[in-house]
């Protein structure tokens, strides 16, 4: 936990730093009523990422492990390697980059793991510069890095990663949403797979005017209870009623986690990210861990295994574990 | 201006309450980025409505006077009359409730003029009760009663009129939203009518859940802005991408009486409510009285005479004006 921890503060090196590993956490895209532009991190689970300065003025991927190896290592098409070649090419750096990349998140999981890749990149490239970029400015570059990934540019992975807790993440814009401490989030990743392009094909056909005037009003409530503290407000908006409606079917059990969720006192439940991994968000930490094993059990009787998270609203963003 | 008059505090009166007399404010309905939910009370023009208590235990219009006197009487189509009737029969009250109604809102012109018509009718026969509602537990009936004249539910006028200042108005709660005090408003009505159910009209037809993201951006931004008291992040947001190029069209010599508003320093304009009235937000008194003659002029071209009205945007709710 570094709940109070400065996430935009970056302290300069004392001297060259020739390589620096980085770790960003999972989060929760779209907290159910923010599609695309709200997330909040996720302690536990994250990706980590070493960045070496070489002679070649290149970006190059050396290095995959972890829970995915797999992942395409050409440049425009890696989320960690095109997020830093951008940053490279705009600084017109005068050395290299040569990354290793450690997966933590699982491909497809909703937990974030494509932004994770590019927010731990971008942090640890930006620990070898001589003079290295507030954390805001990374953004740009995480977006399109991410974008390899999911095929679209937005923020709501990538801005809780960066800036940590609840954040608001626009087409150019990060604001940290303050969290009610008492906020706790339980996650439950079943063991499937729902690809982002997949999900996002779901949501394609129509939508009336009228479709948006709910979710925006949850959305404008759950803002609101942040700001107040307030809890109830908070309940009373956390209601994906646009997107879930269209995603639910491609998450095996969904209707019964969420309930489980909701019948263990969460505020509100949803699908974070693309799916399938389902969260719901809770009234103090007892609540949330209390949740998780009749959330489990709920994928159980959908005939999938499962792994749970808990953890702060609040959670630590993206840093340097360690440069050298 | 009453700034700092809690719109929530009912004093129960010493004696009976025989005749009140209450006003409401004109309102900003949708303020562009919360279309159906978000709206603000504006100092200056109203509705004011005598209630008096009858024998017969029915709810009746006895007068329609001032700007509009052709509306319907009937009480079932009457916006005031439904409100009250609505109250009436959820308290089943002992007696009836005559009202006389005095538009100070021209028809059709986009400034809340049917919901001022049922906010100020609700306040007035609160004032008849022996123990009157909180101003809150009005808004159901408020929301009965515009229904007549809009044909939808929806808030973002009777919530700013009922409680004052920026509200943000659900299907069932309203949520006052602190409004930074430099933030000013400056709207000009043109001579000419948008019919509210015509300005729904243009908003049928299909979305993409893509013309959905970047408005709920803004409508977040304006929010953070609002509880940041950062004005940065409310000119960041404060703009309608998803209804006003739809409504545009029904205003004549719309797009050039929004860049006068943006020339002459607004933060952002827009369409208020239905149209055809267009408001822009200005840091600061002086700001937006300059605007005015621009907008207007902008107005003249189009071959629109035109009303400026200018105000607080945190201005003053309904309330009794006098009783006996």
């Amino acid at each position: 936990m570094q709940r109070d921890r400065a996430c935009d503060e970056v302290t300069r090196p004392p001297m060259t730093t020739h390589t620096a590993t980085a770790f960003a956490p999972a989060s929760v895209g779209n907290v159910g009523v923010g599609f695309d532009i709200l997330g909040h991190a996720l302690a536990g689970p994250g990706d980590t990422v070493t960045a070496r300065r070489i002679d070649a003025r290149e970006v190059r991927v050396d290095a995959i492990r972890g829970t995915v190896t797999d992942l395409p290592r050409d440049v425009e098409r890696n989320t960690a390697a095109r997020a830093v070649a951008g940053l490279h090419r705009a600084l017109d750096l005068p050395f290299g980059i040569a990354l290793e990349i450690d997966k933590g998140i699982a491909l497809g999981s909703g937990m974030g793991g494509s932004a994770a890749s590019a927010s731990a990149a971008l942090v640890a490239a930006n620990a070898l510069l001589d003079a290295p970029l507030a954390i805001d400015a990374l953004y740009p570059f995480a977006l399109d890095g991410e974008s390899a990934a999911s095929g679209g540019r937005h923020g709501d992975n990538i801005g809780p990663q960066l800036l940590g807790g609840l954040v608001l993440a626009t087409a150019d814009r990060l604001v940290k949403v303050p969290v009610p401490r008492r906020l706790w989030c339980a996650l439950v990743h079943p063991h499937c797979v729902v690809e982002t392009r997949r999900a996002r094909e779901a949501l394609r056909g129509a939508y009336a005017i009228g479709d948006f005037v709910p979710q925006s009003a949850n959305l404008a409530l759950v803002l609101a209870g942040c700001y107040r503290d307030d809890l109830d407000l908070i309940r009373a908006g956390l209601s994906d009623v646009l997107v879930e409606p269209r995603r639910a079917p491609l998450v095996p059990g969904f209707a019964a986690v969420k309930q489980a969720a909701l019948d263990a006192g969460a505020l509100g439940a949803s699908i974070s990210g693309a799916g399938p991994s389902v969260f719901g968000w809770f009234d103090g930490e007892a609540a949330a861990r209390a949740a998780l094993a009749p959330m489990q059990a709920a994928f159980a009787a959908a005939g999938l295994d499962s792994d749970p998270v808990v953890g702060p609203v609040d959670a630590p963003c993206a840093r340097v574990v360690s440069r050298a």
